[in-house]
């Protein structure tokens, strides 16, 4: 479905949902909100999906990997060409988030979006006894423009990435899959998070740039310089509360990457067909902020899987309206802190359908 | 084995193990460091289980039932028979920690070490439909006295417990298992857990005294000075950071519970396995202090799992020398918080043992 259809699909969650789930919750038998978060998470999934059989597998983590024209200006505390080496990686299984998704039993689905060169070669028959695993090539272009001599995108572009997103989102729903989480892979990328992040809340590059893959104080200037003149090339201005869709997409355009419009894309797409998404860390609650910013009631379809060390998240975490559920002191990106949070879901989830009622089990309940 | 015989068999873990583990993490196709907390528990693992393979499956789950006297004494918001209607509930496979040990693929025993009464009633094939789980009757006595009259138990039965607990982890030794997760389930048990902090960090029983199952101020009242009156009557002083293991256990006898003096024998014996210990919430965690305070050595075993909302845990972390890993605003005990960490630490060690290196992938390292 095209970008204007999936908006104007979006509903929010249902209210009534999370009303009888709540009743049921109180029901089962332990104290009333004795799980916390566990129960608010179980409550949310009802809404979402309009059930009181809350499902979360299979679920399917999305990762969209993606070129920067600013990593060719010394961003990164690797070179550019490791993209497309992450790409064989992750088609290999060797990766963080290929033991992460079979550690939690989860589809992985990878997507070059927008990678520079020459695909590194993978043998032939490795894929295919990697469980659960898919590789797609969707490059709208190889790499983004560096966007300190211009906009990163153009708005067909923009437009195409964010589709494809929409498209596995829709994918996702056709084939069976109850939640959705995203990641992404792209070296430079969070130098252009950091840009719409600046972009989103008004915030200057100083407060919102971290360190990334790990670069050192001197280079860290250097970002946050390549980030001031970025902002200031593309004239971009804070987006405030309530931004048209064409500003949003102009500083999604400028500033942002091929994979962080696939992503917003996700969240769209998913949000239409009631499914949840579990979102990663900095570059993924970008993207996602980005969504809630096109369309204010996605945000009630996120969970924020984890709190990243990477500080620009922290200033977004208020437009996307979800607290982080993990702390782990993560920052690696590609969906890791995601997969981890799915098992958690799972939990919350399991609880839910699974316990005994107080009347059930013949258990006493409390004292007035 | 016996008490005694178990502390002295308890080595420290192995340091050069770890330092080789944090070789390979270094050299794993991501940023160093970039997995966070991820990385430490993979690295500990290596040290308590000496080795460069880390394992967390299969995974047990220990949880210890017992009664209180002082739940006569109305500190609890739930009646005493809620103990042993519990035990039905967990054998049915209805409790929160039922579905949340089938979430996480963890085997589930579940002991009464002391719960009062007949035994309610269970459906004769329920048990066995009951996957991964077992079962065992081995009370010490049937619930412990009041500890506001005196002695909640003797020497003999806290010993008897704690023995209990020692056999348990040396049994999942043998059984093959590589990690246990601690839990309990007991009316009246936080404010046992709540007194035994007070001795343990010198704390008054407004400080680390919570609302437990769910009561409300007047009741919190009542609970501290139902604890003021237990620590007077038993002259119980402060232990301090370096306690005799004869004082450790005449406050353990005087202010505890049979489920907790087990727990406390599960981490003992667990360490002196070389088996690492996930210790669920407030009660659990005053279990795992005894016996760093028993064996401080012991605490090099631990992993917290969570933060319980009951504040009496935040003053016993500095005993345990652990931070917690998970914060989900959960205090219902019963081993819950433990079983959803299991899934972090097995995809810690997912990570460690099966990602690829930067050599084996044909990766580009960082720049200098």
């Amino acid at each position: 479905m095209n970008f204007p259809s999936v908006i104007s699909r979006i509903e929010a969650p249902d209210n009534s949902s999370a009303e009888r789930a709540w009743q049921r919750h109180d029901n089962l038998t332990k104290p009333p909100r004795s799980l916390g978060k566990l129960e608010e998470i179980a409550v949310r999934l009802c809404a979402i999906q309009r059930t009181l059989t809350p499902q979360v597998t299979p679920s399917r983590i999305l990762i969209f990997a993606g070129d920067h024209g600013v990593a060719h200006e010394g961003v990164s505390a690797y070179p550019p060409q490791v993209t497309s080496q992450m790409i064989a990686n992750f088609r290999r299984g060797g990766a963080a988030i290929n033991t992460l998704a079979r550690a939690a039993n989860a589809q992985l689905h990878v997507t070059d979006i927008g990678v520079c060169g020459e695909e590194v070669p993978v043998e032939a028959n490795i894929e295919h006894s990697n469980h659960d695993f898919a590789f797609h090539r969707q490059r709208v272009r190889e790499g983004t423009r560096s966007m300190t001599q211009g906009a990163a995108m153009t708005r067909d572009e923009t437009i195409a990435a964010l589709e494809i997103g929409i498209a596995q989102a829709e994918n996702a729903a056709h084939d069976g899959v109850q939640i959705v989480a995203i990641g992404e892979m792209g070296i430079g990328n969070t130098t252009s998070a950091s840009a719409l992040t600046c972009a989103l809340t008004g915030s200057s590059p100083q407060e919102v740039t971290g360190r990334g893959t790990g670069i050192d104080d001197e280079k860290w200037r250097h970002k946050t310089q390549i980030i001031e003149r970025a902002l200031s090339m593309n004239n971009i201005m804070p987006l405030g509360d309530t931004p048209t869709q064409d500003r949003v997409l102009d500083v999604l355009g400028a500033v942002g990457g091929l994979e962080i419009a696939a992503l917003c894309g996700v969240c769209l797409g998913a949000a239409s067909q009631r499914l949840a998404v579990v979102v990663d860390g900095f570059i993924a609650t970008t993207a996602a902020a980005l969504a809630v910013r096109l369309c204010p009631v996605v945000n009630e379809y996120l969970f924020v899987a984890h709190r990243s060390t990477e500080i620009g998240q922290v200033a977004l975490l208020e437009i996307v309206g979800q607290a982080p559920l993990l702390d782990l002191q993560m920052r690696l990106g590609e969906g890791s802190g995601a997969a981890l949070c799915l098992p958690i879901l799972q939990g919350a989830v399991a609880v839910f359908n699974e316990m005994a009622t107080f009347q059930s089990a013949g258990i006493d309940g409390a004292s007035a």
